[in-house]
C-alpha cells in the first residue's frame, strides 16, 4: 500500500458554509494560489454557475497553470431528467477545470426524506451523472453524503451506492459524515468492511460536530483511504470541517504518510495565517500546529523546563510546521520567562547587571498595574528597545481631545482631534469615527499618512477590552489588547488605564510605533542599522 | 464493568495555563459554583499558596456547600527532602479541601533532564507524597505526567511510577498526555497493557496539540479509564486542554456512559458560556455542541432538508446540550423562552396576541444587533413593562456630551455634561470621573439626587465590556453589561452599539431607570400600584 496521500481542499466551497466565511472571487483566487504552491492535489473552487463569485472564479483560473488539479462541484443530475440536459452539469462541464465533484445521496432516510424520489432512481441519478462527466474527459469523485449514517442503517444501499459509482466509472469514492455525528470506531471499522467490497480509490470527508473530524479523518486513511478532504483552519458549515492544519501535519510527521514535501509543510503556519487573513476570521491563538500559542509557554516549571530541552513539553519542533516556540511572560512565571523573551526578541539581556534588574522591576510594576504581556509581544519588545536605549521614535505625541455628543433627536456623534509632531513639523488633524476609539484612530493613521504612507496597508485585526478588578465598575481600570497586521506579520499590543480612551491610546500607538519601526529597520542597510543601535544579535 | 464517568474539571487550574486567561478569585468562586451545580464531580481549584488568587480561593470555598469534591493541586515532594516539611504539600493539606492531585514524572527522560535527579528518588517522591497525603485523610490522585511519551521511552520505569503510587494507597492514578502528541491508537494500546498490572482506579488526562484530545479521551475510556480530566471550552497551555464540553456529551449521548443528570447536561451550553464570558474569552462560533453556529444551517439544500426533518443534518437534537437549532427562516426560534422568562417576572403574555408578537419581534431584533438579555433581566424586565403599556419614566433623557483631552504634559480628563427633564424641569449638570464612563455616571447621578435620594444608596457592582465581532476591530460593536445593587437587590443591564460610550450610557440609564421604577413599587400601596398599572400577577 503506497503512503502517499492526496490532499483535497475545499476551503473555497465547503468552506465558505462557515458562519461569518465570505470570500470574493480575488480572494478565492488569491487562496488557490497560496494552496497550490503549498502542494495541495486538488482545490475544489466552488459550484460553476450557482453565483456570480463562483463564475468569476472559474473564468479566472483559466489565465494561470496549476500544480494542482482545480475541480468542480455539483448535485448528481435531477430526479426524472437526463444529465445531458441537466444545467448543473453541464456547467462543470464548461468549468473547464479537470475535476469534478458530484455530491450523491448515499442515505436511504435522505433518499426519501430530502429528495423524495425512489432509492433505484437515486442510484441511477448517480451512475447517470458520473458516466456523463467521465465522457466529457473528466476526472470524477462521487461524494457519498451521509455515508456513514446510511450504512449504519441500510448497509446493503449505503454500498449499492459506491457500486453504482465504480460501474460508472468514478476515480474516486469519497465517504463523507456530513453531520460530524460519526464515533472514530465506527468510521474504521465500516471503511474496513466496505473495502473489500469496491475497488475504487476511497476518500474521507468529515466534519466536526463531535471534535472528532480530525481523528476521524485518521482513522479512515489507517483503514485505507488515499484522499482526504478537508478545508484550511477547518472552515465549515457548523462547527467546520476537517482541519487540513491539523491532520497534514500529524499525518506526515508522526504517522510516516507523506503528503506535501517538508519545504511546503514548513509554510504551513504561513499559509493558514494568510487564509485567515484573506477570509478575515479570527484565528484562534489556541490553534493546533498554527496558533500563536501552539508552542507557548506560561507555567514556571514548564518554562524552566523547556530552557534546558525544548523537548520537554514539545511534541514536535515547531520549525516543522512554521511555527515557533513563545515564552509568555506572566504573573505564573519567573525571571526565566522574561530572559529568554528577551533572547527570542534578539535582545541580550544579562541576569546579573543592574539595566536587566531594573527592565526586570519595570515589567513587574506594569504587571502589577494590570498590564499582560503574554498577549503583547509588541510593546514588550518596545519596552525592551527602550530599555536598552534604542529611543528613535517615529512621532512625539503632544495632545489629543475626544468629544462624544448624543441628544435625544439625534444619534451619537464622535469626533478626535490629535496634535502630532513629525521631525520639528506639527501636525494637528481631526476625524470622526462609529465611537470614540475609532475616530481616535481614524485621526491617528490621518495624522501619519503623509510622513508614513506605509500605515494604509497596516490595519487592526483584533480589539479586546478587559475590565480588570470589576468590583470598582465604571472607575475600574480597563486593559486594551490590540492585534494588528500587514501583509507579513501579526503584532499585538497593550494599553492599560481607568480611561478605557487612554488605555485604547496607549495600545494604538504602540502598535503603530512598533509597525514604523519594524518597518524602518527592514529598510536599513547593516550599516545604519548599527549606526542608529537598531541590530538585534 | 460499570458505565459511570468521574468528570474532573481543572479550568480553574490548568486552563488558567491558557494564553489570555486570568481568573480572579471572585471569577474562580463563580466558576466552580456553576461547574458544582452542573455537576462535576472533582472542580480543581489551583495551587494553595501559590499566589494571592488561589489562596484567598480556598479560603472563600469553606463558606460554600459543594456536591463536588474540590481539590488541590501540586507536585511532588522536593527531591532529598522530607514531605512533612514540604511547604505545598502541606498547604494542600491545610487548604482543607477533600482531595488533592499530585503530578509526578513517569518519563524517565524529564527526571533527568527537568528533574536533575534519579530514577529511584523519583519514585521515592511519588511514593513519600501520597503517602503523607493520605495519612491527612484525603482523597489523592496521581497525575502521571507525560505518561505516554514515558512508557514508549521506558515501559518497565513508567509502570514502576504507577506502582508506587498504588504501593502508596493513590486512589486514582491519572495518565497524562501532557505535550498532547500521542495518538488515539496508541493511547488505547498502552491503556489495555498497562490496566492488567495496577488495580488502582485510572483516570485520563489530554492536550489538543494535535486536535485529537477529544477522540484521546474517549479512546481512553473505551479501554476502561473511569475518570476524565479536561476544562471547559477547552482551556488550557498551548492548544488547550481535552474539551469537557465536547466529551461529556459525546460519552453521555452516544457511547452510553454516564456523566451527569439528563437535566444537567441540558445546561452545557449555558454553562460553557457563563465561563467564557467570566473568562472573556470569546467562544468560537463553531465550537462543538455548544456554539452559537454548532446547529444552524445556511446552505440552501440544508436549510430546506431540515424544514423537512432536522434529523437529516442534525446528529443530536441540540436542546440535549440546551443549544438550539438556528435556521435564518425559523419563527419560533426562542419564543418559548421570552414567554417563560416573562412570567417569571411576573408578566404573564398571551402567546396569540399581537401585542405578544410584537414584543418577541423587538427582542429577536434587539439579540440580531448583539443584546443578550440572559444576563439583564432587568433590561427584558425594563422591555416588558413597556411593552405592556406600562410607560411612566422617572426621568426624561435630552442630551449628553463628553470631553475627553490628554496632552504629553498632562494626564488625561474626562469630563461629562448631561441634560435632563424631570416633570417639566431642566436638569443641566456636570462631572468628571476617571474615564468618560465614570463621569457620565457621575453627572447623572448628580443630576438625579435631588429628586431621587434613594441614588445615594445603589451603586454599581460589575461593569464588563466585550467586543462583538472582533473583526471589526475599533468599529465593532461593542456589548456593555452592568450589575447593580442597593442593600436589598441586585440586577443587571445592557446596552449595545458601535460606540463603547453610548453602550455604556444605555446600560447605565436602564440600571438608574429599573432601580426608581421598582422603588416606586416597593413604596406605593396595593392600591395605588394596581391604580398606575404597576400590578405583577
Amino acid at each position: 500500500m503506497s503512503n502517499v496521500i492526496s490532499i483535497f481542499d475545499t476551503t473555497l466551497r465547503d468552506g465558505t458554509q462557515g458562519e461569518g466565511i465570505s470570500l470574493s472571487a480575488d480572494d478565492k483566487i488569491k487562496i488557490a494560489r497560496k494552496l497550490d504552491a503549498f502542494g495541495a492535489h486538488y482545490i475544489e473552487g466552488g459550484i460553476p454557475g450557482s453565483n456570480g463569485k463562483d463564475i468569476e472564479f472559474f473564468k479566472r483560473v483559466k489565465s494561470y497553470a496549476w500544480n494542482a488539479k482545480l475541480t468542480a462541484f455539483g448535485s448528481t443530475r435531477r430526479k426524472q431528467s437526463l444529465a445531458e440536459h441537466d444545467t448543473s452539469l453541464n456547467r462543470i462541464i464548461e468549468a473547464g477545470v479537470p475535476a469534478a465533484t458530484l455530491v450523491g445521496k448515499s442515505w436511504d432516510f435522505h433518499v426519501h426524506t430530502a429528495l423524495q424520489t425512489t432509492l433505484e432512481e437515486n442510484l441511477a441519478m448517480i451512475s447517470d451523472s458520473i458516466a456523463y462527466l467521465k465522457r466529457a474527459q473528466m476526472e470524477v469523485m462521487l461524494d457519498a453524503e451521509h455515508f456513514f449514517d446510511g450504512y449504519k442503517h441500510n448497509p446493503e444501499y449505503a454500498l449499492a451506492v459506491l457500486k453504482a459509482a465504480q460501474e460508472a466509472g468514478a476515480d474516486w469514492i469519497v465517504m463523507c459524515d456530513t453531520n460530524g455525528g460519526t464515533l472514530p470506531n465506527e468510521i474504521g471499522r465500516i471503511i474496513r468492511e466496505i473495502s473489500t467490497q469496491v475497488q475504487v480509490k476511497l476518500g474521507i470527508h468529515t466534519h466536526n460536530d463531535c471534535e472528532l473530524a480530525a481523528a476521524n479523518t485518521l482513522v479512515a486513511v489507517e483503514a485505507g483511504v488515499t484522499q482526504i478532504q478537508g478545508t484550511m483552519n477547518g472552515y465549515g458549515e457548523r462547527c467546520g470541517n476537517a482541519n487540513l492544519c491539523s491532520i497534514i501535519p500529524t499525518l506526515q510527521l508522526k504517522m510516516g504518510y507523506s503528503c506535501v514535501k517538508d519545504e511546503q509543510l514548513q509554510e504551513l503556519t504561513t499559509v493558514a495565517r494568510y487564509v485567515s487573513e484573506i477570509a478575515n476570521v479570527h484565528m484562534p491563538v489556541n490553534q493546533p500546529y498554527v496558533g500563536n500559542a501552539a508552542f507557548a509557554h506560561k507555567g514556571g516549571i514548564h518554562v524552566s523546563a523547556i530552557l534546558k530541552d525544548s523537548r520537554t513539553y514539545e511534541h514536535i519542533q515547531p520549525e516543522l510546521v512554521g511555527n515557533k516556540q513563545r515564552v509568555l511572560v506572566s504573573e505564573l512565571a519567573g525571571q526565566s520567562n522574561v530572559l529568554s523573551k528577551a533572547q527570542q526578541l534578539g535582545y541580550e539581556l544579562d541576569a546579573s547587571k543592574p539595566e536587566t534588574r531594573s527592565i526586570m522591576e519595570r515589567i513587574k510594576e506594569l504587571e502589577h498595574q494590570g498590564y499582560q504581556f503574554e498577549g503583547a509581544d509588541a510593546s514588550l519588545e518596545l519596552l525592551l528597545r527602550q530599555a536598552t536605549g534604542q529611543t528613535e521614535e517615529p512621532f512625539a505625541f503632544e495632545s489629543f481631545k475626544i468629544l462624544v455628543e448624543k441628544s435625544a433627536q439625534r444619534s451619537v456623534v464622535s469626533e478626535a482631534i490629535v496634535k502630532l509632531n513629525i521631525d520639528g513639523e506639527t501636525i494637528y488633524t481631526a476625524a470622526e469615527g462609529n465611537g470614540p476609539v475609532n475616530a481616535l484612530d481614524n485621526a491617528l493613521r490621518k495624522a501619519l499618512i503623509r510622513h508614513y504612507p506605509y500605515i494604509e496597508e497596516m490595519h487592526l485585526s483584533d480589539y479586546k477590552v478587559r475590565v480588570l478588578d470589576e468590583n470598582d465598575t465604571t472607575a475600574a481600570k480597563v486593559r486594551v489588547l490590540i492585534e494588528s497586521t500587514d501583509s507579513q506579520n501579526a503584532w499585538s499590543t497593550v494599553g492599560v488605564s481607568s480611561n478605557v480612551i487612554e488605555a485604547s491610546w496607549e495600545a494604538l500607538v504602540d502598535s503603530i510605533r512598533y509597525a514604523l519601526i519594524g518597518r524602518e529597520k527592514r529598510q536599513l542597510t547593516p550599516e545604519r542599522k548599527e549606526q542608529i543601535g537598531l541590530v538585534n544579535h
